[in-house]
């Protein structure tokens, strides 16, 4: 049975082209296609397509573009901001791109791996270290989330610090345009000074520009020496200068630096089975760095030993627990990667995913922690982070025994609250997620001048019917 | 005395905002502003503008569009493709930013720098030096070439395969584009996901998008350990196996890697002074190798040792010198940057400066010598250059005793038999260079489809009169 409102000439090309496992219209079938990841948007579509091969999707978004139909490009739908589903109307197809899920080619002179738009981040990272290399790049959502959506959102995660964002990754690309052409630069090239940089702008372009289809990514040597330690210092300022003195000995020494403050520390501590504090006491605030080299005999394990050991003398350490096994290492992740699930089971919470410049983090982390417990007293403030890459998760938990409801209430006073030293400060409301639909209103107040402007003509020019992931990114009216 | 084809109403405008040393109409004064560093091209201009600001370069583009006076914007004026000089219209006004050449600030907390676009590169580099600091960018022109113009070509040189190619260096930027509005993407942030990559756009597209005016420049801290050797090794395969090995050991220690064929070390031997080969047999090619850190006592010299150890009892290196002292590691990059010199005094040459993927490095270097020696007997194949980018200057030196004239008469048919090669291999006709106006003419050949259809529609959307430095990049007609 069919749920579609497709022009007839269009459904019979499309069902032609796609055949019974690429084109979905069934709103049984198309319903998980519809609603995103967070459950904020629930959608309907006209049908849902997947492309087997590039021609095909290229083929398709031809035929939709001649009947004006929107489009919206789909990977692992794990938008944090409803940037991959579609809008109520019903008019658009869903494009997803997990049939077109092969790993095309792995390079050990290039050091590269050519991957189609449909292989998850976690099948990928599989694959090379399957080879003896690695992908360097890892996000929580890494088992859904797909090489094109993770390229379509350049994405960061905990590595970013290290080896960059997904965009600095990618060496290579091929993309299906609005207008239905394929954009070919797959090239391997390190270096390629023939005109404009179309893979960096499709890259974060939130499928609004195009359907990335297949993708270069370059790789890495495993890292054959690793050295975790998590670290109790004074405050945010204290991470950060930690921070920096493991970079003034060595930036490529840093694989990760990650920040959690002591509320969200001790929720974590409290909520989570076996993730005590491996502290003798519990602190203001806590640093997790991991050292990684592929040398195997790299002195990492002295040069750790040095920067805490300075760090201990000066009092800007006042604890530390090294791992002595990967089993250790492997726990000190855990506690890391548990603060969102501690804040879950806390209550009610509002996410920031916001960045600033390095210098401005401690001043950022106090101004925006007093702001909020002015504005709810007994909010939990519990931020956590990239603290490396500037990109704090600076997310508020409800009071202790406060209504859920009347919490989230006032969400919008919180993220204006916290956005707007963000601002003062030169930092951006969306570090690592992206805008979608959830953030286009921030756009023209955050972006507006010549930025938007310059945006907006981009879209325009190469999507003048502005089919292409319609609504996202760009404000409407 | 005034030789200019401006309008009366811009002229008087233009005089009045910019001042007199802002404001150069006398064919005297800007001629050298209408050559281009290789004498490629004569052109001619109608004034040269040298704002002093953001703001004044502003108003000045504004003035010019509302005229429809095509803009030239030019840096330290060293492009190798005759990128930033007119045409021979006389109708253009270049537009320099020499005098927009203040370092606004060092960030020891965010390891960056804030500089105008007319600050030279040697200038930034040394500013950085000075505050315990590394600018890791590197090119012969550093001394001339700005930072405006070397964002505008996104230059390479000689440390891109450690840190990437100018694009990747700079975190910010602020731009004048072609309606007059101030681009203000200066944000020190390693992750914002808010929009389009405007600042990796205009990064690279040779000033055709607007007029970059200021940058944030990502630093690192200055090398504290360095270990360089010159290496003979049977051929580019060789050299490129040794490349894999020391990448395998660890990447982030390779500061640069650099191929020299043994016909064009063999010139630098004979006729630079000072420059004997410091091996005890000439090779058929030599790697020069630099392992560098900030860390004191990183294990370099081991790391050295270990994988030229087993190259040696692999045969893969015949001889190796390692740089005992600071004045010989200067020696032998004295030997690497004497190759173009060399070559100038071996007469007429031809210059390719092409990439391909690492993997098709030696079938690229075999089958172009093959093709150059059939195509002109005696020739002399001189490649050399950055073998860890792909990137390797393919230069044809005469035949010895022969007519320089006859040799360059050819200069197009040993191109083309390049380039062909290059374009079977999945590689770039310009890797370093960009395309100028010297290039154009291949755009649609390499580049074209839905590549060079999307680059000209966001010329179109963002430079609807096609003002900006018409003439680069596309090819006109």
């Amino acid at each position: 049975m069919s749920d579609t409102s497709l022009p007839p000439e269009l459904y019979t090309a499309l069902a032609d082209l796609l055949g019974p496992s690429g084109f979905l219209t069934n709103s049984t079938d198309t319903a998980s296609y519809c609603t995103d990841w967070r459950m904020l948007y629930q959608g309907k579509c006209a049908a849902v397509l997947r492309p087997a091969t590039t021609a095909d999707c290229a083929q398709a978004v031809t035929l939709c573009v001649q009947h004006g139909v929107p489009m919206v490009p789909q990977g692992g739908n794990t938008s944090m901001v409803g940037g991959a589903t579609p809008d109520e109307s019903g008019k658009a197809v869903v494009i997803s791109t997990t049939r077109m899920n092969r790993i095309l080619n792995i390079d050990h002179a290039d050091l590269t791996m050519t991957v189609e738009a449909g292989v998850t981040l976690k099948a990928a990272q599989d694959a090379a270290l399957k080879e003896g290399l690695m992908l360097p790049l890892s996000i929580s959502s890494e088992g859904s989330a797909d090489i094109g959506g993770i390229l379509a959102t350049n994405a960061g995660g905990n590595n970013t610090v290290r080896y960059g964002n997904a965009r600095e990754l990618a060496l290579g690309l091929e993309a299906v345009m609005p207008d239905g052409a394929v954009l070919n630069v797959m090239r391997k090239l390190r270096k390629d000074n023939t005109g404009y940089a179309l893979r960096q702008l499709l890259i974060g372009s939130e499928g609004t520009l195009g359907i990335i289809t297949t993708a270069v990514i370059q790789l890495q040597p495993q890292p054959r020496t690793r050295e975790t330690a998590l670290c109790a210092v004074p405050n945010a300022k204290g991470a950060l200068d930690l921070f920096a003195a493991f970079r003034k000995q060595d930036p490529a020494a840093i694989q990760a630096f990650e920040y959690m403050s002591g509320t969200s520390m001790g929720l974590v501590n409290a909520l989570i089975d076996n993730c005590p504090l491996p502290l003798s006491e519990p602190a203001a605030a806590y640093a997790l760095v991991e050292l990684a080299s592929p040398r195997a005999d790299d002195s990492l394990r002295t040069l750790m030993e040095e920067v805490l050991g300075a760090a201990f003398e000066s009092g800007l350490v006042s604890d530390a627990v090294l791992a002595e096994s990967e089993t250790q290492r492997q726990n000190l992740w855990m506690i890391r990667e548990e603060h969102a699930e501690a804040q879950k089971r806390a209550g009610a919470s509002v996410k920031n995913d916001v960045s600033v410049p390095l210098a401005a983090i401690p001043e950022f982390i106090e101004k925006a922690t007093q702001a909020c417990e002015a504005l709810i007293p007994g909010i939990r403030v519990a931020p956590f982070g990239h603290i490396g890459d500037g990109n704090i998760h600076f997310n508020l938990v409800q009071p202790e025994g406060a209504d859920p409801k009347g919490f989230l209430a006032q969400d919008h006073a919180m993220m204006d609250t916290v956005a707007n030293i963000v601002r003062t400060l030169g930092g951006s409301f969306s570090a690592e997620h992206g805008v979608g639909q959830l953030k286009t209103y921030m756009m023209p107040s955050w972006r507006g001048g010549a930025e938007l402007d310059s945006m907006r003509k981009i879209k325009a020019a190469l999507d003048p019917q502005n089919l292409m992931n319609p609504g996202k990114i760009f404000p409407t009216a």
